[in-house]
């Protein structure tokens, strides 16, 4: 196992990363202090772990209850919030309650801002159980909920108490799943750690076949990569929104289909294709580079065409976008291969990409 | 004018209280980063207030604009809230928007969660029209809306970065409402600062008659009390929670009455005399002081009676007090006049104060 500390003053919190770990009560030592604990999951993965998880948490001698939502993208709304919401107040949860999301990222994203906004705020434990949500959603305090005109718009900065990645939860995931995940791998590569894509790159055949050696330095490194960034500027007021790699494109794609149609990392994954071709005109990285991350994307099995909705309708959908200043939408694009930053580009060269990539 | 610091480190805020406020853009000056300016206000207040503030807010060159929620308490949920992300998101405001409060309690409320959420957290700048809003709920920055079991259940830690109290705007104010603010700066007086509570039951005929001078001095005095226990405790991890006063049994009565039927002034004044009862029953106080804040409360027109609801329902009510933990419920009482303190009581005592205070 191995456990790495996501340094952020008096809200650091430690990320676990190993096998078989929801059975171990150590690692949820903060709910020794809880009045009583509420586990929040889903349809599709509370039958696999709620059980067992909460044969765990009843060594600590609290009431363990269970708050099951349904199963993807397309729920993540204020409705099913305030199922949450209504379970916690009907039952008699209090400030000193626990939350634990035990799922993907839409679990993890529900169930923080739930922990955020429950009487103002209590604490909350993150067990992602998808890659993508390991790699990614459970680490760095981001929550929040969509809104029918973006995605997000919602939510709060509220870091957990603790994240931890049973790997053996993968296992379970559907290969579709596990792309969208590997998908912000790649990011992470791509933003912040040339050596690390070139380690992806080679083992794509041992991630894509869930081999659990492969996946724990995937996961770590991943980690390791977006916690830095996050210790840097928690409250993404400069270097932090480079972790938006992908995102804008991805966004836009998300909210055009409708959400959950595309998986988040999918539309991410063509995001970054379309991304690294804007970082190709602006001539930060070559035609070669750009083909380079397309290829690793594609044989990750993720979409690199994204749906053509035209121009006019991207630049719409991207308006929204929360990097978005004064009207002006912010691109993250690639300084060079391992290294990004943000920017305002102009219309032209965006509609050059838009077209290249078969969008417009 | 007076303006009053609200230290928070780099969090701190000022309060600026004086007459003709909203006609000064330098008071509004964060305004000046701004992309652009949504001010939030109700059908009642808006049409009063919103053109004169526009137009202050217009010279900041920024597009002004507002949105209008229905008057009222019952207004305070989801529903209403989400009409403040509709507008923002189909007019394009983005992470540097800067939101306007213009009105009472519940539109700050609302306005400071909207804040707190919308993109995860942008700027507000409340404007409070009410007297209860001056003295109390502009300060301090606990912001939310109200849940069917239980009242502010769903809300964050947000601040203003200034709050403008302008007492002008409490001319318009109906008599009622009045009555309802002073219930809160009584509070002050009674847990913090016997010889304000001896001021305000000196001047109770002018504070009733709208006097400028006085409520000048009320709404300074109680923002000075309220700013201290605030800096000392932001998150309300211990002295902040005696400002509660009266408000577990308020709670209950507006929840049991249906929120908006009694004004939460009138039910917190009501709330005040049940925990003086209770004060009383603990012999921190003697008779003479409660009947003597039982005076004062009345004497502002406020109920003093509460509503007989049975002490089982009342005991279900209170339950759901963020202040709950484990099941315990804790009152905030008073040690002797000018003195709070937060503690579990024995439902015996409790059932006592119902009884003898009517409520049972």
């Amino acid at each position: 196992m191995n456990i790495l500390d996501v340094d952020l003053g008096n809200r650091s919190y430690p990320i676990s990363i190993g096998t078989d770990l929801i059975d171990q009560p150590t690692l949820f030592s903060a709910c020794e202090k809880a009045t009583s604990i509420y586990i929040v999951t889903n349809t599709t993965v509370g039958p696999l772990y709620a059980q067992r998880l909460t044969k765990t948490l009843e060594n600590f001698g609290k009431p363990v209850r269970t708050i099951t939502l349904p199963d993807g993208e397309s729920y993540k709304d204020w409705k099913n919030l305030q199922l949450i919401f209504d379970a916690l107040l009907e039952q008699g949860a209090d400030r000193q309650t626990m939350l634990i999301a035990l799922g993907g990222g839409v679990i993890g994203d529900m169930t923080g801002f739930a922990a955020a906004s429950f009487m103002r705020g209590v604490r909350f434990i993150q067990v992602p159980t998808t890659l993508l949500a390991q790699v990614d959603s459970s680490v760095g305090g981001k929550t929040g909920i969509n809104h029918p005109l973006g995605k997000n718009m919602i939510g709060a900065f509220h870091q957990p108490v603790a994240v931890i990645a049973d790997l053996n939860t993968l296992k379970t995931l559907p290969p579709r799943e596990l792309s969208a995940g590997l998908a912000e791998v790649v990011k992470h590569g791509a933003i912040a750690d040339p050596e690390f894509l070139d380690w992806i790159e080679t083992n794509t055949a041992a991630l894509l076949a869930c081999d659990t050696e492969a996946l724990a330095h995937a996961v770590l490194r991943s980690c390791e990569i977006k916690s830095a960034v996050v210790s840097a500027d928690e409250k993404e007021g400069g270097v932090r929104a480079t972790l938006n790699f992908g995102h804008t494109f991805g966004h836009a794609i998300e909210a055009g289909m409708g959400y959950g149609n595309w998986l988040h990392g999918e539309a991410v994954g063509c995001g970054m294709v379309m991304a690294a071709d804007l970082s190709y005109r602006l001539q930060f990285i070559s035609q070669a580079e750009r083909d380079r991350l397309t290829q690793i994307i594609q044989a990750m099995n993720l979409p690199t065409r994204p749906p053509q909705f035209g121009s006019e309708r991207y630049m719409e959908l991207m308006q929204v976008d929360k990097k978005t200043e004064g009207g002006q939408i912010r691109y993250v694009v690639l300084e060079k291969m391992g290294q990004a930053q943000i920017k305002s580009v102009p219309d032209a060269q965006v509609l050059e990409t838009l077209i290249a990539t078969g969008a417009a």
